[in-house]
């Protein structure tokens, strides 16, 4: 019941500052523990898991709007953000809000701009906001239900994640600023969905020369201490251009 | 101001019928007599040209709503015709009908969503709607001076089309169904913005075995008749998925 009159209050301050019809709705991966990983929240009172997202300021920019729905989630300014399409079918987000009047601003017909964001998942501080009561990485293996079309949603800007492997700099992007060889090809098999062959994926990534090998190893653990490397990003960015040839 | 009453009039009917805020700007691409055109509108009263567009129906998914506008601009159904980007700038649209009242619809911020369209030229049958005088196809070699930010829209859908070259079926889309290897190359040509090499586009372009050869040959022409090719779009699909990887 607080709640209801929270979401009530809240719509009413909705009408005024934002765009209507239009929403943003965010598919932010990280890279930890080996597993590739997305960030959902929950809604009080709701079951289902979504997707961050917000609503555009009348006197703001699109872009705009989605880097400041995700530092206010996150925290972290420019992060790697990128459109990847709209969703604007019918009766996608209309009858999600079903207890409520029909003049609460979440229950209109949005048609959504999906945008997904790279982050480095160690420089992330997670906020919950007062309309959710949980904000959480979650592997995209261990999925849970998801509200309205947001399963569609991320399914679609994993698709735009494998098909720009080879022309945007991903790993750059979800990898801390040093990483072994193994932790980069298992985010590369990961997106990809497929096993790639150990020396061939060495063999073709020192090839594209966009590798930094370190001085240090990584310390701890019982075997030998793994290589460790750090993109150089102007090479990085010059092989991205005509991009990855060879597949993987 | 005749003109200027019809506008205030479709402006009425707007705000009843369509969803406010968000519009819908189509690049179609054509290829004809070795030029890859887009078509141009021109709305009465206006000295710069722009894209065809228009709205979304209240009751309409937002795709269904760029079939639609095409097919009322060219007649035809079942176009090739994909979603590429939004444009979201503030000050994109709202000062364009300047002369008149605030409350004029096409005067409202717009948040437009990119589609570009790939038709067969010799298909297409251009209509003109009551707001413009004019809808033509245009080279993109000789575009005229554009409203609003529709320069850049072009711009991101060539962009976009050189991208996916060789992940989408551009040449089957733009191409009349037999078709000339020198037809080919000059599209491929004009979309990668060079030159290439006569005899290395026919090994990869027949390493490919995406064409078939026809027993026929063009007519007329002081030359000796050059060869009939069409796509065998089973096999051209299949070598999409994996992308050409060979490059131009």
């Amino acid at each position: 019941m607080e709640f209801k009159r929270l979401l009530e209050e809240r719509s009413k301050e909705a009408w005024d500052i934002y765009l209507p019809g239009l929403s943003i709705d965010c598919v932010v991966f990280g890279f930890h523990d080996g597993a590739l990983k997305i960030l959902l929240i929950k809604i009080k009172g709701q079951d289902l898991w979504g997707l961050p997202g917000g609503y555009i300021k009348k006197n703001e920019g699109l872009n705009d709007a989605a880097s400041r729905i995700l530092k206010d989630r996150t925290g972290a300014k420019n992060i790697y953000l990128q459109q990847f399409r709209a969703f604007g079918e019918l009766n996608r987000s209309e009858g999600f809000f079903s207890d409520y009047d029909d003049t609460l601003w979440h229950k209109q017909r949005f048609i959504s701009m999906g945008f997904y964001a790279l982050v480095d998942y160690s420089q992330v501080q997670l906020m919950i906001d007062d309309i959710s009561n949980a904000c959480e990485w979650v592997s995209i293996d261990e999925l849970p239900e998801f509200m309205m079309d947001h399963k569609n949603i991320f399914e679609h800007a994993l698709v735009t994640l494998r098909k720009q492997l080879n022309c945007k700099p991903i790993g750059y992007n979800l990898l801390p600023e040093n990483f072994t060889m193994p932790e980069l090809q298992k985010l590369y098999e990961i997106i990809l969905d497929k096993k790639l062959n150990r020396g061939n994926f060495f063999r073709k990534m020192t090839g594209y020369d966009i590798l930094e090998k370190l001085d240090e190893s990584r310390k701890g653990g019982a075997h030998k201490a793994p290589n460790l490397y750090k993109f150089d990003l102007d090479k990085y960015q010059t092989a991205l251009k005509d991009g990855f040839k060879e597949g993987w």
